[in-house]
């Protein structure tokens, strides 16, 4: 028997057009493979006048988007406006609340109202669909939720910000400043106006939080991810790692451990010819370490019209035929609420500071590794790359494997003192990639 | 409320084994996210007293598997012997007519039978699943039939057979024969002992008929596929395709054309950097190319207990909790049916052949060449690597884009020659990979 649903849509930017202009072009598809008719009955964002890519008159206009809410006939509403708070939290809880179902693209929400919409989904059995929040048309969540035997996976790894990669790729491949990296991925549409939670790693600690909710069975917890940016890599740190054989990334990871789940959102060297560091241009990936089931990666382009749009159209589709599962892998009742941060083990680390260019300044670098019990593997110190003009000097250390806290320590030290310029980088070395 | 499903399992090796040790030691976890419950009410295999890795006197056995048909109570059968006919046919078809639910691993049963399983399905309404039956533990069924929205899908370029993967990888890693590499493969457990169908494509295309089926709405056609194996690729040609920045794979795929679709099971040179190239050992890899929705690539172990069991297991969860989608992806009627093979478009050959060593053999060889029309790009002959007792050496070539009809009618010519020792080898260059 034919299945419709009866669908409002606030947000219609590149996404929410993108998700009309599918409906509108694969109607027949829909109809014969699944035997599903999508209308879509309202539509609204901020401007009504502005240009779009379909006929947005052939639609019936909302200027408060809220009020697609109180349309009776309307039982899906699609949110693609974005935001953790504000309008977007008031429709997915009022969506919630008059048992429409409810599918986003919204992690930053998700991320911060997991346990709120958990219940509420479960209380009003609403179908909650987020497939498009993570990695945009890589089909991740429903991998998790419906193809993997979770309580086998050990270890995630994954790529999960197209602007940030496609800086870290490109500054290594056009031996280009980070600055004109980010410059460039705004002039291709792959960066944002202001790509402030791209870069400095929230972005994907929400969306890695999601992952984790899904694969521990856990409230998602922003908070219990150590997270850092790509903000102060420099070329010179891109032509040392690939001197070693590595490529930086910006890792998500989650680690089972004696202590709990380790998450961390990080810049990291990967080996040049692993899954993770030959991801190139805006591209996302996940690897996902199971103890039974092996590896399994899963690859694709993490954002844009298409991509995104297509993961929204699979969640209509699960809407109207698919199964209802929880919102993330369990009832909210037995998800549970690992808020704290835990510590890493140890790891190699790459080092890199720019050294005062004087007399004894090699001598109380060495001191202070020693004094934090950190040894070295490598240790490079060129003359060219300096900046500063030339008072001071990069130096690249490589360590042997050490715990987060020693080497953030070593860090402090080294920051208070008066021989190196601006802060050291530190970046750990991913073993597996 | 909770779904119980009770379960026979014909065919008790690696694979079954793994169901049902999963079965056993996921209980709780299947109740608790799932709300479902797998009762193993029957086994069955060729041999009772066999040792096993799980205990098999704690279920009932059958002699004879066709009677776990009639038995009641069971709904479900999991049958993991294998085979394209006989007894994993009779189980089949007397499964589905007797309104059980059914999942197999079996990709030679499906690909020659789809037609009938697909008719049998829509008459009684069964649960068919058939994860496991291509790439192992990678949830690439699913992901077509659930996630992706399919009439976009221009291309599929995939990696599907890890024992000829392992041989291939292995060769032009260890500078091994083809020989050797098969016994290491053998005496790791990646190759049967039997691996006719491994080496020669065909179990390849048994996964790319089903991969066709999906994606292009069409009965499974194993006899539109052109299939060649990877029997006469010698150590010389990895070393030479490595020099021109390739590895050579056993690659499947699909092209959408003007004429139709063009399927095809072929070795070919892909680039070592990119996502096919680089995959090594008994790995699988699937690629699909959108319109809209760009790469999405799936990486991940082809076969073994817990990749391929676990596939299993989440077709025991659809079957309990899931969608009820065609078996395909649309109604028997919908299905086309595609049982020619048509013409390739233009692509760059590998062309390798032993001439032999004597005045006007070369000449000989270009006028063959320029005869058929076909243009060389690049064209190597060296003295060292000789066969034969240096009565022949080997020379290598690349050339110009040319259709399998051209490439094919001058191997036909050179083989009938004197010139040349054996058969000249052919694989086309896959210029996107």
């Amino acid at each position: 028997m034919t299945k419709e649903l009866n669908i409002g849509i606030v947000g219609l930017g590149t996404v929410g057009s993108g998700v009309i202009k599918s409906i509108e072009k694969n109607r027949d598809y829909f109809k014969n493979n699944y035997d599903v008719v999508f209308n879509i009955l309202g539509i609204s964002a901020n401007s009504k006048s502005k240009e779009r890519s379909f006929n947005a008159s052939n639609y019936k206009w909302f200027d408060n988007p809220l009020d697609i809410i109180d349309e009776k006939n309307i039982d899906t509403v699609i949110e693609l406006i974005g935001g953790e708070d504000g309008l977007a939290y008031d429709l997915a809880i009022n969506s919630l609340k008059n048992d429409k179902s409810f599918i986003t693209a919204n992690k930053a929400l998700i991320s911060k109202h997991g346990e709120e919409l958990s219940i509420l989904t479960e209380k009003h059995k609403n179908f909650f669909g987020f497939e498009a929040s993570v990695a945009g048309g890589i089909p991740i969540i429903k991998t998790l939720k419906e193809s993997i035997i979770l309580n086998e996976i050990r270890e995630i790894y994954a790529i999960l910000n197209g602007t940030s990669n496609y800086i870290l790729s490109s500054m290594s491949k056009l031996k280009i400043s980070f600055d004109d990296a980010l410059k460039n991925a705004k002039d291709k549409g792959y960066a944002e106006s202001d790509p402030t939670l791209d870069i400095n790693g929230e972005d994907s600690a929400h969306k890695l939080s999601i992952l984790n909710s899904i694969i521990f069975s856990e409230i998602p917890s922003f908070n219990s991810i150590h997270i850092r940016g790509i903000e102060n890599i420099e070329l010179v740190d891109h032509n040392h790692s690939s001197e070693f054989g590595y490529n930086i990334r910006l890792i998500a990871l989650s680690v089972i451990t004696d202590n709990g789940v380790y998450k961390e959102v990080t810049p990291m060297l990967v080996d040049k010819d692993s899954s993770l560091g030959r991801v190139d241009e805006a591209n996302n990936i996940i690897k996902i370490i199971g103890q039974e089931s092996g590896d399994v990666v899963l690859e694709g382009q993490g954002a844009g019209e298409g991509p995104t749009a297509s993961s929204v159209i699979s969640d209509l589709i699960d809407c109207a035929i698919g199964s209802k599962l929880h919102l993330f892998s369990k009832s909210h009742s037995e998800l549970s609420n690992n808020i704290d941060k835990i510590s890493s083990g140890e790891r190699p680390y790459y080092l890199r500071v720019f050294l005062k260019d004087q007399k004894g300044s090699m001598s109380s670098l060495t001191k202070f590794l020693s004094d934090s019990n950190i040894s070295l593997d490598k240790i490079i110190q060129k003359d060219e790359n300096s900046n500063n003009e030339n008072k001071f000097k990069p130096v690249i250390m490589i360590t042997y494997p050490v715990k987060k806290d020693e080497i953030d320590s070593l860090i402090d030290i080294l920051s208070n003192s008066d021989i190196v310029s601006s802060e050291p980088l530190h970046m750990p070395i991913l073993v597996k990639g």
